[in-house]
């Protein structure tokens, strides 16, 4: 049976990937410094051989022939998220491949020194390269699939989402968003917030931090909590990795982010067992993983709820301090200030940060923009948004993310839809179970049950529209976002 | 040049195993239990395409053609090196490869309860289906390199040594070690000995073995110190991954093993960068492995001078006690008392160990012993060099230890061979540098100096035998290390 001989060279290349997971994790946590650039190489050599196994030629025969298969449904999709994989790895001609990945790095590598020094001139050239190859592998891409070039980079990071809908649903937020961010300010403007009080040790942060991936239901069997320089959630779903920071001025930030990261690693853990080895157990899309880890960061974790949860946890970990107070740590955790960068923003205007770079790199990609225009459209969608001019600063304006830098369009609206897509299943969860106030006072296991019921176990077995509509009731929509923030902000 | 593309296929293989090697640390010292299962999967597939690499159709077409290739002396040692990992890879059937690590995992698996079941008839079939297929791998590979049997086995760990020669110098150690052992025995019977007053906390034990790992050179920014359930020093020579086990009780054991295995640790940081990626650049054999970890454990670390420099360390790290001092510390490491098990041997007992399992595997594997009789040879054996009888005591006899369940005959000369080359290159370095007593008080960093322009450096360039000739002058010889004993133990 050609899905069986399928299925067993989709495993093997699953182990690789297993490999490269933890090799990945341990040089961010544990490897010493000087055993960097061996690394780099052994993990190199294995990228080559994943591609190698993806482009391995009987995959096109056994393709055709498990179509005369008999297959059940979970196979049928099954196949389809395989072929999807191979034909992501085959689409492209190879020498296309290697010329973006050299352009790439190159950039990215630029980028590192180009930015702090905030010479756009610099960047410019090496930039151009890149968009001119991205729009190249676009167009090869949107031949192939019959999608829109942006629309073929997007399938990548969220299948079946289109700038169509896109453009709906931020048109929609992009309504209502400055206006509310005006509103919040000039409610929070004369709001007493009291800072937390450091130092707080590493080690006490790192005991509360496993205590509230405890009350998170993170499995501790299945994963574990390290530190590295840059958070992630890493591992196989069988064996988690998450990591965090520390800082001992600031344990809001390192906290929050445990959180968030733990919203990411239950999803993994709660993929199903059965089919984790394949292409069809992954997690659906990087929309429905954030939509996770902002579930918890967002909706549970800044509920006021829980943090009168947290207040104790805090005293009792690091003394008490008036600034521990429930009321007060609400008023932390949602306090909405514009500013430039994108990762510190707060949840009222993270999503202006998004729909401002998924509106350049759309219409760049579609060859509506061009590379050297984009420092200007980037100053007026601030000024529109935020009310913040960033001309003449590149730094701290469209020079401060990696993503394009390699080329990586397509995958920011991942974020906001995150964030969509988590207040719709917050919403559809407390219809059903009642309200966030009650679970989260008295039955937390209740909301990761629905999680698990409606999210985690389908991994890529339904589409993203077909999980939002079983888990809600509702065709996807931005709606249930904007009752949120407008409840939790200006209600 | 087909030598490039050899190298260009070794180094793939070596990116392989420096994965499978950071994921079996990470398996043994940072893994939660749940994650086994896909861990195993995972490096089960990656030996699989280890052994694809080394049995590539294209590599025996290059290694002809290399023959033409005009290479200096180093890269034609680099061939014959390459040249023997894929003869060892390609020389057995793939049936029997299959049916004897079949066969070994049963019998090892089975092992496991039989042993502390003290169940040598439950063992017997199992093991006798490994000696069997053992033999005829054997066979196969004596027929291929022209040698014996027992050498055609002794030839993977140990290359270019002989049973001959083994014959030779542990029919020379046998000669004295039994005197010997008596002489120490009746010496030591009246001597005091205070034991070491714990207990002694993990985090305590931990700071002093990185500072002795420190003094002894170990590089840091190339490796890291963890815990596992069984100490070994892994990773790559970029970055070796050592291991110990903390006992609160007992500080002496695992202090020494940190010793122990800084000496395998500084073999694998010294080997040349030059040659690291390749078959030639790795260490030369299991024996001269084993001669660096014994010339740190047994040559330095437990020479009075050392343990004079150890004292006040240990006073330091754990407060004031009588059993601190030097003399009785000297005393407490050189105790010596005969026992059943191999792994708790002292320094002079071991090698009667050894030579017992040499003298039974050997046979078994030339056909003179059979696998049923081993239980009798080895209590006439243990009788004749401990003066213990383990009749009927199979858990503590000859079930005690892991090697040959999965049939790794050939493995334990190895121990007692890095004793006998340890104390060569000990006496060798102090006829040129002066004595330890000197060179420890004063200057270890010669000590370091000296190992890594006569041994490190060389990796698998040169042979044993001429690595141990152009290091002592001499060659091979058990004398050193009989004068070792006799003056620690008898002097
Ligand atoms: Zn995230
Ligand atoms: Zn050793």
């Amino acid at each position: 049976m050609s899905y069986s001989a399928l299925e067993q060279h989709f495993e093997q290349l699953h182990h690789l990937q297993h490999l490269g997971a933890i090799c990945g994790w341990d040089q961010a946590t544990m490897m010493p410094a000087g055993g960097n650039e061996a690394r780099a190489e052994a993990l190199g050599t294995l990228a080559v051989l994943c591609h190698q196994q993806l482009q391995d030629p009987r995959l096109g025969d056994w393709f055709t022939a498990a179509e005369h298969d008999a297959l059940n449904a979970e196979q049928q999709q099954s196949l389809a998220e395989m072929r999807r994989a191979w034909r992501d790895a085959t689409l492209l001609p190879a020498d296309l491949v290697r010329a973006r990945s050299l352009a790439g790095s190159r950039c990215e590598h630029a980028w590192r020194s180009l930015r702090p020094a905030n010479d756009w001139a610099g960047f410019l050239p090496l930039f151009e390269e890149v968009v001119s190859l991205s729009r190249e592998a676009a167009s090869a891409r949107a031949d192939a699939l019959g999608l829109s070039r942006y629309d073929s980079l997007l399938e990548q990071y969220e299948p079946g989402m289109r700038s169509q809908t896109l453009d709906g649903l931020f048109g929609e937020l992009g309504g209502w968003l400055p206006g509310l961010i005006a509103e919040v300010q000039e409610k929070q403007r004369f709001e007493t917030v009291l800072p937390l009080q450091g130092p707080f040790a590493t080690d006490k942060q790192k005991a509360l931090g496993l205590e509230v991936m405890g009350w998170l239901g993170f499995d501790f069997h299945h994963g574990r909590l390290d530190v590295s320089a840059h958070p992630f959630c890493g591992g196989v779903s069988e064996d988690v990795r998450l990591t965090t920071r520390y800082d001992e001025a600031d344990v809001a930030q390192a906290l929050m982010g445990i959180v968030h990261e733990t919203g990411h690693a239950r999803y993994e853990q709660g993929l199903p067992a059965q089919w984790r080895r394949l292409p069809v157990g992954q997690a659906r899309s990087m929309g429905v993983h954030e939509s996770q880890s902002l579930f918890f960061e967002m909706q549970l974790g800044r509920h006021p709820a829980f943090l009168a949860r947290l207040a104790p946890l805090l005293a009792q970990h690091f003394g008490e301090q008036p600034a521990f107070a429930a009321d007060n740590l609400a008023r932390l955790y949602t306090r909405v200030k514009p500013g430039f960068i994108r990762v510190d923003a707060d949840e009222v205007t993270y999503p202006a940060h998004v729909m401002l770079r998924y509106d350049i790199e759309r219409d760049l990609i579609e060859g509506r923009l061009e590379a050297r225009d984009l420092p200007e459209r980037w100053d007026q969608l601030m000024q529109h948004y935020l009310g913040l001019s960033t001309k003449g600063n590149y730094t701290n304006g469209c020079l401060q993310d990696i993503h394009w830098t390699d080329g990586s369009f397509g995958y920011f609206p991942s974020y906001t839809l995150g964030a969509i897509y988590a207040a719709q299943l917050a919403e559809a969860m407390q219809q059903q179970l009642g309200t966030f106030e009650r679970l989260i006072g008295e039955d937390l296991p209740a909301v990761f049950g629905w999680l698990e019921q409606k999210v985690w176990r389908h991994a890529s077995l339904l589409s993203t529209e077909a999980l939002m509509t079983q888990a809600s009731g509702q065709a996807l929509s931005a709606a249930p976002f904007e009752r949120h923030l407008k409840q939790r902000y200006s209600g």
